[in-house]
């Protein structure tokens, strides 16, 4: 099943996407939720970011180019990172470049979206709290990195998490590839397969951590291939089970415009 | 004013403390709230962390130890870096040191809760974002910091963010000491004025990067003097125009105890 969030004029919206046709429903997407009956055709709307995420954790640096170089033993601790909600952005918005750099970088990325609430959950049973899956974009502006390693800054500027176009319910994440294409060119193409810390991994590690809730996304990290870019570029990112994000990148508008 | 978020046997209240009474309020804490008429004893409730952060942003080694030291130029990046709100506790609940480790670390530390949507906001105006205070204790397992340098591991355990007793809306938080007893002995006790990266300047660095929302809590740094602590350790963060956070650490139960 393919969940989408979108507007049309002023009112947001959230539907089941079959075909052309988007079908709304009214209630809470991870537990109880109906068809209102009204329905539009896809093409009439404007998609929005699939949800509003509790909150985004990111992973560092998670493929390989080929299986041959997967590591025998795994990191001790994985390097994680989390990325504000307010960086979140929908298809087809623009991603804005900071001001006082030229260039930033694309990640296209598995995205998890967490259903149930879940603590201490064996890699058995964890795929068992993902409510489904849509495409994340982890841009990121690597000038902004501190000496000393952390990310935070360089990740959490606003228009710098795009997430969509639907969240596929249905997916096998681990039959799927991730791709991105700068203008048109494809520049990542890596299946899912080359994770260093596979998904089950990935999310039972962090439940013993945390506590995970329902809408938190996790960006599984991106595959080869990433690439600084600049302003009129346009970035598509693709699994093609769940859809293709695109995005344009533009510079930064002086401070009172964006304000 | 100060605010408290409370239970009394199962329900959850949110109030206003005068005295010892706090006065029962419904409606939103930085929009329209209201009296209900309701009021109950201090003493005869349980109360909870103040409010459920939006999101939780700390900054990094931010104190020195006398006016003397304070560099005469500032980071260009400073450190930031996020806690999960799953990582929230209140006044005398208990901090759990993680299974697999011994002893954590303890950082008393004013926290500052916004209360308006602030982006590109400058210095002299920011304050007018800042809803109010309370007191946090950015508890860490540095154990759990990635060697290269990424702290969110370590800083992400449930229960490893105490906040309370209550907001305090009318601090000069230029005009407070932060500090922390560990059973009953000062370790920490520094003036505000020993930040390297200065109130002002820290939110309006973020709301740079960043669209600070209602709810947002950034924990403004902790004072020299933090130190390891194991089960059974109780410790008290203060700041005295607002009040004492106290918890007690204890170790892990097994994992099928904490599911």
């Amino acid at each position: 099943m393919k969940f989408a969030r979108f507007k049309v004029k002023a009112d947001v919206y959230q539907g089941v996407l079959t075909e052309d046709i988007l079908k709304v429903i009214k209630g809470d997407l991870f537990g109880n939720w109906a068809y209102t009956g009204e329905t539009f055709p896809v093409s009439e709307v404007t998609l929005l970011a699939p949800l509003e995420p509790n909150q985004i954790i990111g992973i560092g640096a998670n493929y390989v180019t080929q299986k041959a170089e997967l590591p025998s033993e795994l990191p001790e601790i994985p390097v994680f990172f989390f990325k504000p909600t307010s960086s979140v952005i929908g298809p087809e918005e623009d991603i804005v470049i900071p001001a006082g750099i030229d260039q930033v970088k694309f990640e296209s990325e598995l995205a998890i979206v967490i259903g149930k609430e879940a603590k201490n959950v064996p890699e058995s049973e964890v795929l068992d709290y993902v409510f489904g899956y849509t495409v994340g974009n982890d841009v990121t502006a690597p000038q902004f990195f501190h000496q000393d390693g952390h990310w935070t800054i360089g990740k959490s500027f606003n228009t710098f998490t795009p997430l969509g176009p639907v969240i596929e319910t249905e997916l096998d994440p681990f039959q799927v590839s991730v791709e991105a294409k700068l203008n048109d060119v494809e520049k990542q193409n890596s299946e899912t397969a080359l994770m260093i810390i596979p998904i089950r991994k990935m999310l039972s590690y962090l439940t013993e951590v945390m506590t995970l809730k329902p809408g938190d996304v996790i960006l599984s990290g991106s595959p080869v291939g990433a690439e600084l870019v600049g302003a009129g570029e346009v970035i598509a990112c693709t699994i093609n089970e769940i859809g293709t994000l695109r995005n344009t990148f533009v510079a930064a508008k002086i401070a009172s415009e964006i304000r």
